[in-house]
């Protein structure tokens, strides 16, 4: 077999075999096929697509390629989600004990935020004490133990999406849905889980800005998921604004846990009741979404999908008493409210640039080696739709490092649009597909 | 600027800028740029083609990516000719001396064969003495003395186009004719013609199986040529059998010298007289093609054509005697007839199969550090459309090593169909573009 001969085919539009994406992949990853064959190769990828047989070929072996978690020490169905990274978008944190307390199985292994999007990791850091590095075999023990941990992956899990993922960042070939569903659902799979719930963004904040690009990413994931055997469902929801008030690592731990305490109500709490019912439906626990998602509103009024946090708090050596008293978590020396420039109806607000307002601030990375201050941020007091008169606050920044204090405050409020007459609301979940 | 936004745009459709292309090609001839963004970007550039605007400033940057010939000591309009290459098609060696004949200046540096198609180094170099290894002034001083010459590129000419080229074969992007009208045009600019005659080649034995591409190549190139200031005409060429009788180096030379002693009619003289006249034409010279026709058979009946080709080879240092006495070149130990296996109508020649079978015998190679024999090859008697009758020889085969000869003789036969009724004849010259 030829590498030559696989581009040749892929750029007059046929369709590639099992053993031929087998070759490729794994003579990638050994180093037998040099980059400027598989960047050639990506490319004919871009222009023709691939079927949804080649996709998930391509993900199996993409999944196959190096380590894979071996989850059978905790009893039950693992359930995962994914998101495809938004803004405020912090609902592994509220979804993951919502899950535990209503008898699921979360083993989540998370990765860190790049450009305008958070990282789950880099949130959950931001407790005092907790560590996200676990081996395996206490990884296991507290899932079993409290129903949920979040982890970073651990081993040489899926060396064939760092190789092409980073030859693709620098080949004009990351926005191909074939190879970005193939990039996630490779690492879904190679992570163990059972059932996975994908959260699709789109919007002004979201990979996907169209609504029809995101859905047909969700589809093409959730073909592979069900032809890989992995029971899979996507939600595709709306980036169109951020989708919390807060931006910033503690911050959103901080919305997390009042959403946790029954008392946050929002689009954030929201969406993870969605895919919080949704994880519990294809985990077994409950037939019906209707069921599920009672059952998630009693986990929040009881208070016992905080206790799951605090419990997984705690087994990954944090202060579980955060989640009782927020005021455990670290917090800026500066707090600085902005004020409208205007009034009128909050007509837009730009969720990407809003991210990199905050990424200013230092609460995201421009490149993986730049570290954060978990403390930073900003927490919005207006949504789309909402009335603001002149001089009233449309955010509150948390600062510390001042330097680019300015250029973030200034980015903020030109992702801001302030006029009249009032948006009607945007639709929150567009589609699900199952 | 960035490669990834050039990659981007090109994949997007969209029109690359001359800055854009020679920071492409600049960086990619000093090693700014890596193999794999160079090889997504000519994969967009497959998918995508170029305009003519693209194809021209690629041209001009690769013809300036390094040292250029300087043929400025050469009084007059230098002319020179490409065909873009195939099987019994030596109709440099007839051209060359006649349009010297005539008054008009051949300067041209010409290349070896590789795969089925023969190179018109290799066949001046059965000659025995002659070296085509000259330096540019004893170049200038023979094109001045002769009015032709003809050697191998000296010095660092297109280094962009040696790196492009390698790096096309690997990745699947050889068959673009924007990419190959810019390798093609981006040499013969370098190589300081002021006027170009091109012989692009159609059918079985040629890169470009169908007329429609081989026109559309055509028209590329005498677009690209005109563009960059450099007069140029091309002809498609019919290749959908040999063009003369001799496939093989020392065998090709006899056939040429054969031609200008004016003795040996056939598709090769005419083919050959056509191109002359184009290249009188644009010579200035004559006025006329009808004027330059009569020049170039006046060239061929006086022997003055042979005598600049015996000027060439004694000023390269070859033996001059092989125009008067072919038997001096080198000859195989072996001639053996290929009797014909049934009679009927020849109504096909498969000329890639034919070269391929000469090259089995040693007349060619396959890969480019292969040496060739230069006395081996075959001479076919028969054309599409000749009657021929059970045993009747169809080939004479020139055989030195027998090891593969088998293999060469079934190939051959393979590539002969015989029946009937009689096929109507192939056009010859299918179209001229000027």
């Amino acid at each position: 077999m030829r590498v030559v001969d696989l581009i040749d085919k892929k750029k007059h539009g046929k369709v590639l075999g099992r053993e031929e994406i087998d070759f490729f992949i794994h003579g990638y990853v050994n180093g037998d096929i040099p980059d400027y064959q598989a960047a050639a190769l990506l490319m004919a990828v871009w222009f023709r697509g691939m079927t949804s047989e080649e996709t998930r070929d391509l993900t199996l072996s993409m999944a196959s390629s190096g380590a894979t978690a071996d989850l059978s020490a905790i009893d039950g169905i693992k359930v995962d989600k994914h998101s495809t990274g938004g803004v405020a978008d912090t609902t592994t944190l509220v979804v993951a004990p919502i899950v535990a307390a209503c008898g699921g199985k979360v083993a989540k292994m998370s990765g860190r935020g790049l450009g305008h999007t958070g990282g789950t990791l880099d949130k959950l850091e931001s407790i005092p004490g907790l560590s996200v590095d676990q081996d395996m075999e206490t990884f296991a023990e507290i899932v079993s133990g409290c129903g949920l941990s979040i982890i970073g992956q651990t081993g040489d899990l899926v060396p064939a999406d760092k190789k092409l993922y980073a030859l693709r960042d620098v080949t004009g070939t990351v926005d191909s849905v074939s190879l970005i569903a193939a990039s996630i659902m490779s690492k879904k799979i190679a992570s163990g889980a059972d059932a996975i719930v994908l959260d699709v963004k789109t919007g002004s904040g979201a990979f996907m800005k169209e609504i029809a690009d995101a859905v047909r990413l969700a589809e093409t994931m959730v073909e592979i998921g069900n032809l890989a055997g992995r029971k899979t469902v996507a939600l595709v929801t709306d980036m169109g604004q951020p989708l919390g008030n807060a931006v910033g690592n503690a911050l959103e731990v901080r919305e997390a846990i009042e959403i946790l305490r029954g008392r946050h109500p929002g689009d954030l709490r929201t969406v993870s009741e969605a895919l919080a019912a949704r994880m519990l439906v294809l985990s077994g626990v409950h037939r019906t979404v209707a069921e599920a998602t009672d059952a998630v509103r009693e986990a929040l009024r009881s208070g016992k999908a905080l206790a799951r946090f605090a419990c997984m708090i705690e087994a990954q050596g944090g202060d579980p008493s955060v989640t009782e008293d927020t005021d455990a978590l670290p917090a800026a020396a500066v707090h600085r409210e902005i004020p409208s420039p205007r009034s009128g109806y909050v007509t837009d607000m730009r969720a990407d640039q809003i991210g990199v307002s905050a990424t200013l601030l230092g609460a995201g990375r421009g490149r993986k080696e730049e570290t954060i201050d978990p403390a930073v941020g900003l927490w919005m007091r207006k949504r789309i739709g909402d009335r603001v008169e002149e001089g009233e606050p449309l955010a509150v920044f948390h600062v510390n490092d001042r330097s680019n204090e300015e250029a973030a405050v200034s980015t903020f409020l030109e992702a801001i649009e302030i006029g009249g007459p009032p948006a009607s609301p945007r639709e929150l979940i567009h589609r699900i597909i199952e």
